[in-house]
């Protein structure tokens, strides 16, 4: 596991972000985006107009890279590199006018997410990190917190609704051995997690796109991104995920989980 | 109901919500939050050092109005004017990091609300309005969305978890009448109701200064705000709330809370 991301990548991930948050920030509480017709609202033309600038800029760049993205699906998926984009994950955050949705840049090296970059054009935060690139937010190195035992675990979930048949009942046992739980947040969670403000996040039915660029963040933070066995995440993951501040609360959810 | 805020006391509310900002800002992902002791964490001492102050100063301007706050209780609770504050609405938002925790500054004249404000600290947005005065979001004057309809609605709630037994059961019935249902908030999403982004805010096992600020704020941009059965809220009532942008998704909602 000796990979590094080459800085000219992240370098350029970050333009990437740089690109997105401008194409998206007009649009965000637009008046549009309350009498719009539902083939045409502001957050779908904020999304695909972000995810194709973002494509344009990889294609000029790197034309031999491969790129999987909510909107436009994927070219050349089976490259060595693979950028993954999500230019709105939390459309309905997006939609009710909070400034929670992010914009997920993803980059994997051979079928695994090597860099991540959480973009919140609203409050202008953004998290970097990857293979060899400790996690930062704005700049300023970041790491989980330590944190022992579920029951003092801060557990987040975008929403209970999410969760169907036994992952339903999984998610209600998780629920009762913890201190807290919240709900909301999409990828934003999951940068408070990397942060240290949140231990454990929790949810199903994810995209590969909805959680490629979070697992590296996760990892150079010093915590820990799985699906719901233990294996790490990659673009034949089930959409269930599990990312964890601390291996020892990890473990615990897991088992959980799983109703061992 | 020709009541009409005097100009000095809406002017003197901003000037509490610039108060309380000032003392919150800095506990906002203080370390100490992470790693603090259960007795006095920084989101307790945030709340009462910013109810404190708030207080201070009412005592100073106002000696004779009375005064009902979430963290030092209540004092001339039958004076004419009775301000009713909770520094940090959104605890759990406040501790896991996310600018989504508010300041609720009400005034009750006579025991009805007639005056809310809304502050969030962080991403510094704040909502003024009440009787006489058409509510405010940052100075701009904002309206409620129309919304005909249930099917067409956007509800939000802060946790489903909030709602007990029957309670339970009348919010499982009103999702699923409407468009989308989102979780989170708090007071926030309240704000958000005002700013025509989110149609219907249902919530239970709310306390006093939890909606005192909210109903005035809802009211005077073109909303309506009111416990389930109807009727205005006011120091008694029962905790739960149903506030919306539009009369005719108010009304329909009260019917399928009741299960009529």
């Amino acid at each position: 596991m000796s990979y590094v991301v080459p800085d000219e990548l992240v370098t350029f991930a970050d333009a990437l972000a740089d690109v997105s948050r401008a194409v998206i920030r007009p649009y965000f509480r637009s008046r549009l985006a309350v009498e719009s017709k539902a083939d045409a609202s502001p957050v779908t033309i904020a999304d695909r107009e972000a995810e194709a600038a973002m494509r344009c800029k990889i294609a000029q760049r790197y034309p031999d890279h491969g790129i999987n993205g909510e909107e436009h699906g994927v070219v050349r998926g089976d490259a060595d590199y693979v950028w993954v984009l999500d230019p709105i994950d939390g459309t309905k955050a997006f939609l009710t006018g909070r400034p929670s949705f992010v914009t997920l840049i993803g980059l994997a090296h051979r079928g695994r997410p090597v860099l991540g970059v959480i973009d919140q054009p609203i409050t202008a935060e953004r998290w970097v990190g990857g293979a060899g690139w400790p996690s930062q937010h704005n700049g300023t190195a970041i790491r989980t917190t330590p944190c022992a035992a579920l029951a003092d675990a801060k557990l987040n979930a975008t929403s209970a609704d999410m969760f169907k048949g036994a992952d339903g009942d999984a998610f209600t046992r998780l629920k009762r051995c913890v201190k807290i739980t919240t709900y909301g947040g999409d990828g934003y969670a999951f940068g408070l997690v990397a942060l240290g403000f949140i231990d454990l996040a929790v949810e199903a039915g994810l995209k590969y796109y909805d959680y490629c660029a979070l697992a590296p963040i996760i990892a150079a933070a010093g915590g820990i991104a799985t699906d719901w066995q233990g294996r790490p995440l990659g673009p034949d993951s089930d959409g269930r995920v599990c990312m964890a501040g601390d291996a020892r609360v990890h473990r615990a959810a897991l088992e959980v989980l799983a109703g061992t």
